[in-house]
């Protein structure tokens, strides 16, 4: 299989198939780049989303085009925690994302200027795409140490078994049959 | 002077004010997370982009909610380079940026499956803020080495004396009198 068939809404895509490790090929899914995908699902996404929230929080990068379209239909502002220190940041929160393979960590950074706007809000995380859950769970940290309250994860695709509960429009598979790319 | 008034459109903000030298502040523009000051530069935006553009290309992360609300309202494809390899990339370009220190250098990443996407197309360089340049002159060298024609840079803001000619919507001064925050 070369690629794998993706319709959301009135899109369709081909997703090409990689191959990562020597017996498993999966589809690879990338709305960077792809408007009318990231509107689709952001269409989507918003009817899973509760109506209290009142702010959105997000990941680069991938997450900021959804982020960005899932804002505007509900009118909500929307945060991104970056993965890199930008030197202009002010007091910044800093949350390590457990890896799952040990002592392999990534982190996640909150300028302090943005902090301060979770204090006391309702927050839906959003994702684009959700596999093992830790850098959504390391998000749902920041929230909380930034003083806001959680309501849940919001992702465009799961494509595994996350260890949070991710709230999601469409599953991907882990495992695709015939031959890889 | 603890921030700077933008008004783009019909939309307004306070910039925060950031001190970058011990004898310097600027104002600091972020997009990122800001769906309404982005649409209202996308908005501006469009206007200045050449009519037989075919693609546009900008790199992560802040210019992608740009890159998402340019693409949309022109019906364009739209690409982005990573700063980052990604494990899926498939005979990616690679483009050195030479920084404004010499000696340090940001590295770009255009995955193999988009720069196929890019030949003998006529693409605008889309950026947030442009300062020196020297991304998107990168930027440029990653269309031509894939196959593209390049047709300019266009971007939101100019904070600087870029060493490219940039089409630009508002120009932010890199020197704002009083204390900084």
């Amino acid at each position: 299989m070369d690629t794998f068939p993706l319709t959301v809404g009135s899109v369709t895509r081909a997703l090409p198939v990689v191959k990562v490790s020597p017996t498993r090929s999966i589809p690879l899914i990338e709305m960077l780049g792809d408007f009318e995908l990231t509107n689709a699902v952001a269409d989507e996404l918003v009817k899973l989303i509760p109506l209290e929230t009142e702010m959105l929080f997000t990941v680069e990068t991938s997450g900021v085009a959804l982020g960005h379209a899932v804002a505007e239909r509900l009118n909500l502002p929307y945060k991104v925690a970056r993965r890199h220190r930008r030197s202009y940041f002010k007091n910044p929160l800093i949350q390590e994302v457990e890896g799952m393979t040990l002592g392999v960590h990534d982190t996640l950074w909150l300028d302090g200027r943005h902090a301060e706007q979770l204090v006391g809000k309702r927050v839906s995380i959003l994702a684009d795409v959700v596999v093992s859950g830790s850098t959504n769970a390391s998000l749902a940290k920041l929230v909380e140490r930034a003083g806001g309250i959680v309501l849940g994860y919001y992702s465009g695709f799961v494509q595994g078994e996350p260890i949070i509960p991710v709230n999601y429009v469409y599953r991907l598979p882990t495992q695709l049959e015939g031959t890889p790319v």
